[in-house]
């Protein structure tokens, strides 16, 4: 597929925000006094931490169902993350059975979120199995419709509009921040950001481990990289995605990268300062101002997404301890 | 003085109100699927620890130096917990200088965020030193005027403005439940809900270790108990405050107690579920309802007031490590 098949419109994204009204929560914006007097700007974080579900994923979930036709009986999809959570209680609010194929190793706490909101999870050995073709399989078998985690472009509209509600709750920024995955977060707001603010730098941010996104906008082309070792388990994504890309493509003026040391400084300050649970890959953004792979023009008005909330305590108490 | 001597009215909350419109956060206020399901009722739990400074008492102190008369050349307070820092920056606010008494052993990190709010720290020895003296020498000294942390008419209709947010974002409710200390968040609190909703039930909460308020309530009259450790510092005063006393008397319908084990609890749940950080004191309420001492009717709806969430992350991890 060539990039000029790829399009995503603010109008998408508008449609998307009209489908999530009343439904996905309007997260607030937060500030922290001495976050712009140590950077020397003026930060705005949209709190996606405290969407439902714990993560902006929940907007483009329920949009992609909310514009499934008629005659579905289900949906499916395949995640041992936020994704699943999102789909599961987007399924739940469109009256719709979910499937959810997760790794058998997954986390108890996971496949009981997951369950709780009224999901099935099927599970699949990831050493032997491909999750792909098991949850195709499914699909096809049952009449589901497959829930992409971001490379869809009701998915990327949907979570297009954290973006939309953080340029409606402040007055205008210069530099918009998020962190990058699979891309779908991204595509989705930078064709908000450069919609409305052309003038505005659009920049992401990965895990130095793996900065895929990062070679492969500097290459122009999709570059895959080894799966290794993050804490930022929401970021392991090895390649951007086929749809993503293109549009990341020629809206993203850079990627930066942090570190996992870097990402737990910038947790420890969510928790300290901003009274917020963040998740190392939902403080990515946070961790690239504070740790300084990213620094803004003085007096800079700066948007960032803290994407993520899920982190258990035990493992947030450990990463401070490791500190 | 007596009782009936005390008159807090809604309007002098209201007018604080608009004192704070557009200086104090106007916090958000979440709910859970799960606290619901698990309680079987309906919650809304206020965020004060999102407010500035991290808890409510920035909304008294402002209110309080707000009213004071002209002239006044500054302003003095007692405190090691975030009364300090609320009188700092609400006097910062004012562009009046501030000067806080703080014991010499008080944590670094507390009096480094009351000095960058701008306040200059005075320290005194907790074990031969008298804090009130001492502040009330320098206030006389210097033409500072003191801000109580809760008895001030002021600083409790300042306070209650965090239920007066609460009853405009949620569409009634049944039972309202907040932390007790010395009184004046409640006190404050209490007015507006007996004034607005007269058939609400109104519930406070206090460590099981100092159950001053819960005692002096059933005598009708103000008893002091010995202080006793609980993580809740923030709820330690070993008496009701002699103002906020016969007002709280008057609205409040029962004061519950819960254990520091409940607190923890809570605390990992507003991480976990809510994504918040509450610190063990501002805790209260949420645990007094997960843990059991207080059973809402069946579908009651419950407005719970998260007072704080000034905890540091390293303390936080020993909390959970300990659980």
């Amino acid at each position: 597929m060539s990039e000029h098949d790829i399009r995503l419109e603010l109008d998408d994204v508008r449609a998307a925000a009209a489908r999530l009204k009343g439904v996905a929560h309007r997260t607030p914006v937060v500030t922290s006094g001495t976050l712009d007097a140590t950077i020397g700007a003026r930060v705005w974080l949209k709190a996606e931490n405290l969407q439902r579900t714990g993560a902006f994923k929940f907007r483009g979930a329920y949009n992609r169902i909310a514009s499934l036709p008629s005659g579905v009986r289900g949906v499916a999809a395949f995640s041992s993350g936020n994704h699943a959570q999102a789909v599961a209680m987007a399924a739940a609010l469109h009256d719709l059975p979910a499937v959810i194929v997760m790794p058998d190793d997954a986390p108890d706490s996971k496949v009981a979120a997951t369950r709780g909101y009224g999901a099935e999870v099927v599970f699949y050995d990831r050493y032997t199995e491909d999750r792909r073709v098991i949850c195709e399989g499914i699909a096809a078998e049952r009449g589901l419709a497959i829930v992409p985690p971001y490379d869809d472009l009701e998915v990327m509209a949907g979570q297009g509009t954290a973006a939309l509600e953080l340029l409606e709750q402040v007055d205008g920024i210069d530099l918009f921040v998020a962190p990058m995955s699979g891309g779908g977060l991204m595509a989705g707001c930078s064709t908000v950001v450069h919609s409305l603010l052309p003038d505005a730098r659009i920049v992401g941010v990965e895990p130095a481990a793996m900065d895929d996104t990062r070679q492969s906008l500097l290459a122009a082309e999709r570059i895959e990289v080894p799966v290794a070792p993050t804490i930022a388990d929401g970021l392991q994504v090895p390649v951007p995605g086929e749809l993503t890309f293109p549009i990341n493509l020629r809206q993203v003026d850079e990627v930066v990268t942090v570190t996992d040391a870097q990402l737990v400084d910038a947790m420890v300050f969510a928790h300290e300062r901003l009274k917020l649970v963040v998740e190392p890959s939902g403080a990515a953004g946070l961790a690239a101002l504070l740790g300084g792979a990213l620094v803004p023009p003085a007096g800079a008005r700066v948007g960032v997404i803290l994407s993520g909330g899920n982190i258990a305590a035990t493992r947030f108490a450990e990463l401070v301890a490791g500190r």
